[in-house]
């Protein structure tokens, strides 16, 4: 693997598999290129809301908008330039607002084989 | 571990071991919490180069100014949002230019326990 810079031009959309809200995510680097980790944006449209227990360690950084994050012990707030840390095993709920949200992302190992 | 979210006030900012340049990083997540990846915040002054090998694979989010990074094969530039992965291995040249720069970090494995 060699350096590479990425903007969100260059993710492809997808709708997130195993839900039905209008949450995108784009893997720029995953298990296809060997590496360890996964690397990719995220966009959440207006009043959206993801329940899930975290399948891998993620790391998501806020770029635009605003998400709120909660577990059954802790609930969070994010904007722009902050991060939000869901470890492996934490049931989550991620709810975006009425401006949306995007996200750039880092998992470890990769979200996408651990939910095959 | 549990849900965490940070912003750059919780980052204790340090110069950057190994380097002269005034190049700080702040760990949020690291080896301290048992888990595998870490996770900070960095600062990079105006005209500041550092240049690493990587002992890791660091993913690299610019939230505000401009860096450089460049390999002997590759060279590119990222402004606010643009995400540079820099893998291990790679030898890399990072330079910030007069508005300097804030980014987040997120390594796989620790980039402390793997400089020591």
């Amino acid at each position: 693997m060699t350096l590479q810079k990425f903007t969100i031009a260059d993710a492809a959309m997808e709708r997130t598999p195993g839900t039905e809200a209008e949450i995108y995510t784009g893997n720029l680097v995953d298990e296809r290129q060997g590496g360890p980790i996964t690397i990719g944006y995220g966009r959440y449209a207006p009043q959206q809301t993801l329940e899930e227990t975290m399948a891998v360690h993620d790391v998501m950084i806020v770029l635009a908008g605003r998400l709120s994050v909660s577990t059954p012990d802790v609930a969070v707030e994010a904007g722009p330039g902050e991060i939000v840390y869901m470890p492996k095993g934490e049931a989550v709920t991620i709810r975006s607002h009425e401006e949306g949200a995007t996200t750039a992302y880092v998992t470890y190992p990769h979200w996408r084989s651990a939910r095959e």
